[in-house]
């Protein structure tokens, strides 16, 4: 990598940990840019003009250009690594589990972890408060799913880790912060401890 | 492509029209199966089995393998074509827009089409109905930031038509249906246009 990487994050995200942990498999070094997004850093107008519009975190700082989402900032670090599959199926399939974390998962998973962990119970308004079944179970389903899956095979795709288990790994390792009971899921237990044994595998904080 | 190429689908669905839009750029040809969601035919204990674990069109069926996630399935039909770019930087950056889509885009601007105009909004439960307000500031934000980012360009990224734009189309293109108004977004209006005017287009339906 010739450009300078800067990692504008909240080292608590799941979503920032994934490029993190992306960076040592590969042996790469990335400079970080902590905001407390507790206290709004991410929405100020100098964030939302210099580093992402979208006001969030994380975005990967290439040179002088920025990437947002923690999924494509973990595909350009990889690109050309053996994290991405170079058989054609199996890359769009691993690139299947990262659009699913982040549409089954992370709403589901992240979003509880920082509401009843970050943000508190009793900070929530009705609005979340309502929400808080319904996202529970959703998550246990897609716990279930990848729990499954993971039945007769040791990672999601191919014979390997790839970014599709960087990417479910981030918030599953940490699910039991949002309230959901990791023993139910064995298969996925198991596969959490190979995903930690891996070399150069480094922890959320 | 040499294996059959079979589309498990909703015609309906934007999710399921990118993959047609997608092999229709490329002149690939695609067999369709179709399933009403509205009456389940994506829950039955065949389908969960055979197609989707997850329950959900579209599945891309390539020969006898099965690939869930619509980005991802055109991801695997563009994979080495034009529609996804040849310079690192720019292939990473297609992704944050298509992960976007599905993240910040998806959930507001296709629920509320799916709610209001197939659902019916006398038909929603009351957590749903509790929603509409905070997903149409949600889809305005959205499509207020691809505006925004196609003052001054052509094209989500680089100089050309990318999956990027494909993905953001879909369910752009008729997010009147979910109560947006399009008027107050003329770089995107414009953007469609330019969609709708290129070579093999095809329309939803």
């Amino acid at each position: 990598m010739d450009q300078k990487l800067i990692l504008h994050e909240y080292t608590q995200s799941g979503n920032c940990y994934k490029i993190r942990l992306t960076a040592a498999l590969l042996g790469l070094s990335l400079e970080r840019r902590e905001y407390d997004i507790m206290k709004g850093e991410t929405r100020t107008p100098e964030f939302l003009s210099n580093v992402n519009a979208n006001g969030r975190i994380p975005v990967l700082q290439i040179g002088d250009r920025f990437l947002p989402e923690s999924n494509a900032a973990c595909f350009y670090l990889a690109d050309g690594s053996k994290l991405i599959p170079s058989d054609r199926f199996d890359r769009a399939d691993m690139l299947h589990w990262m659009f699913f974390e982040q549409y089954n998962h992370e709403p589901n998973v992240a979003t509880l972890r920082f509401w009843l962990s970050f943000v508190g119970r009793q900070n929530l308004n009705d609005g979340q408060r309502a929400q808080i079944v319904t996202k529970h179970a959703a998550g246990e389903a897609a716990l279930k799913l990848m729990d499954e899956h993971l039945s007769s095979r040791g990672w999601f795709v191919g014979d390997n880790l790839t970014l599709a288990d960087v990417a479910l790994y981030a918030y599953t390792h940490v699910a039991e912060d949002g309230g959901f009971d990791l023993k139910q899921f064995p298969n996925v237990s198991a596969w959490l401890g190979r995903v930690a044994a891996q070399p150069n595998y480094v922890p959320i904080a």
